[in-house]
């Protein structure tokens, strides 16, 4: 398998476009477009909040009704396309129908995913623009397309990853965008990935849900769940390359995992105002979902986030969200370290601050020393299990609260 | 029953003071002592974090073992004496014992309250400089009191209220500090609360149980929950009335829920960075825990909070927060009120800005006067069944960032 790209430069049989259509006040992309050549199969995960919005309800029966030759997926933004009733899925099936036209194939093979605002209708009239726009500009620009997603991103995010095979190679490639609204229970963000590869449906599903869990269920950027949260990937078969024995998926898992857990990365990096990127190592929780559940509950602290933007070493704060989430804890058996940069969870975990039950007796510079740097990892043994998960989540900063205070005007 | 004042004169039996200690750099006052003449009943609620200061260990024994002859309790603050092992302990006894001398009783009458920076060791020679000054300072000074337990508090919190009875009347007062850590599930502060009424143990409790479920469980600020929250109740029985039967102990539920509501919103009103008081009437929800479950998501919303912050009337944040509660949730059946000031379920529940899982046709500048206010209630009415409560929360602000990115420098 090789590295993550933080680009993409083709997929065979997959074309793209990011363009304005005019619902972004500046001119900008603001309308995007992935269209394979030949029928897909397609897998999705949703949102888990209870208020799904049209785009989401639409994708939900196409994907339970037709996975098996979908086509195209068009994205635009400004509005959320959430809480807008029977007129809302009217739009969104529109939305589809017009890209269906525009591209020669039937509505029932395009998906749609709406991000911005909540409760405002789709402006049918740029919707159409967008769709004609990008459908005549169609290519490899997959920068402009993730460019085309963006709402308060502040930089396109994409990434690609080829893996070599006997039979050849194919490419996984993908596009997010994410800012706020971020956190675990589901993808929190809208994701578009695509291969060449082909694999059967179930096996589809069952690799987005597992890479699913271990990137876009593990970051935190606010601990709030969209209406609109939709991950989808699209496997086309275009490289001749077919998966299905056990190694084949395992090839494909791997890579898989390794590109959304780089794209989730990534919208924690571009998350709204923040400074500091702060991976969370839980180790030897009770289980794995109780690992889980620690990260996330540190994560979404905002006494701990503040800490993290003051370049505060705030162990007590850690510790103490720790001892709130709901699950099994004992603040004795417990050690934390803090260490530069992104180590993962088999690395040296660094400076030890927090054992059995009391701070270490570091010293305050060198904690000071690692909490200035942008990137930064605590390891959290939490000594009674071997349950383990790693979260990746962010300060919150001034500028979070600037960008969300005046979000709609 | 009288009306909650928002000052205390006088119980008969407690003396009170509140000193510098030179905990605090600046000569501020951080020290506070609450004594009572004769033996007390005394309650006690305490944080559920599974990481518990000394303090609070102490006195969850001290109550389990010696509930009938409490004497006095006293404060520091500065130091939450959290995550501080044997020694703490060994402190939090110290403290205790050293009050006791100060007072001529038993150190098991002695109950204490740490509240400030976790992981810290108590400075026992400033806190006995404290017992010495307050045990030789006490009086009905409970405004100084009430500063002494103050940290990021901008004033002091206290209230009193007066009930009259066929066999004389009695008073029930307290004090509260809060600021920062504020969340459902207990506490979330320190609180001492007294009265010269007489009450049988088991009453006392249930009486202080039930009055914390309904105001200090009821306020969110930051949706962290501190490792130190405390809310202690002391009944001596010096005004000679003694409650027994259902009537009078409904009276004094009834007094005493009204006391801790105004306190527990004082904590709100007095919150780190708050410009807004925000009250969120729960109703038709499924069950009461529901209703709860619903307001204290929609208060920890970061997203939501920003919003509040920046006087936009985002509907859509507050329904896609109720929409991840765990709990039922239908945005279809779901309506949402907008209203100036606490008015509360009862009241006219205002401008409609959601129903029908979609916004109403409502004027944004109609919303956007009653946002502009600085107590605001928003009435959600979940319609799916009789389950209701209410939630006081705030909202975020540049400030709360730049108290709590800097808080222990």
């Amino acid at each position: 398998m090789g590295k993550v790209s933080p680009s993409v430069d083709s997929v065979r049989g997959f074309q793209v476009a990011g363009v304005p259509a005019g619902l972004k006040k500046d001119g900008a992309l603001d309308f995007s477009l992935v269209v394979s050549e030949v029928d897909c199969a397609a897998a999705g995960v949703f949102t888990r909040n209870k208020v799904k919005a049209a785009p989401v309800l639409l994708d939900m029966q196409r994907l339970e009704e037709n996975p098996k030759s979908i086509r195209a997926v068009a994205t635009n933004t400004i509005s959320a396309n959430a809480c807008t009733g029977a007129l809302g899925l009217k739009n969104a099936r529109a939305t589809a129908n017009l890209v269906a036209d525009a591209l020669s194939i039937v509505a029932e093979q395009v998906l749609v995913m709406s991000t911005g605002v909540i409760g405002t209708h789709l402006p049918m009239d740029k919707i159409a623009h967008g769709v004609e726009l990008a459908s005549a500009n169609l290519g490899s620009d997959w920068r402009a397309a993730a460019a085309g997603i963006m709402t308060t991103d502040t930089r396109p995010k994409l990434g690609s990853i080829a893996v070599e095979t006997d039979d050849g190679a194919y490419t996984i490639a993908g596009m997010v965008k994410g800012a706020g609204m971020i956190a675990p229970n589901m993808a929190t963000m809208l994701s578009v990935i695509v291969t060449d590869a082909e694999l059967q449906l179930p096996n589809l599903q069952s690799a987005l849900t597992a890479a699913a869990q271990q990137s876009y269920n593990r970051i935190v950027v606010d601990g709030d769940t969209s209406t609109n949260d939709t991950v989808l990937l699209l496997a086309n078969g275009m490289s001749g390359v077919a998966l299905s024995s056990e190694a084949e998926l395992a090839a494909f898992q791997d890579a898989l995992n390794a590109l959304t857990r780089f794209l989730a990365q990534e919208v924690v990096r571009d998350g709204e105002g923040v400074t500091k990127f702060i991976t969370l190592n839980i180790v030897n929780a009770e289980s794995e979902a109780d690992a889980e559940k620690i990260g996330g509950t540190i994560g979404a602290s905002v006494l701990t986030k503040s800490a993290f933007y003051g370049s505060d070493a705030n162990w007590g704060r850690i510790v103490a969200a720790a001892g709130r989430a709901d699950t099994s804890f004992d603040p004795d058996s417990t050690s934390l370290w803090l260490a530069e940069g992104e180590s993962g969870a088999s690395d040296a975990p660094g400076l030890e601050i927090f054992s059995g039950g009391m701070p270490t007796d570091y010293r305050e510079e060198d904690a000071a020393a690692i909490m200035a740097e942008p990137s930064i990892t605590f390891t959290l043994d939490c000594g009674i299990g071997d349950g383990g998960a790693t979260i990746w989540t962010c300060d919150i900063s001034h500028e979070y609260i600037s960008i969300n205070g005046d979000y709609r005007s």
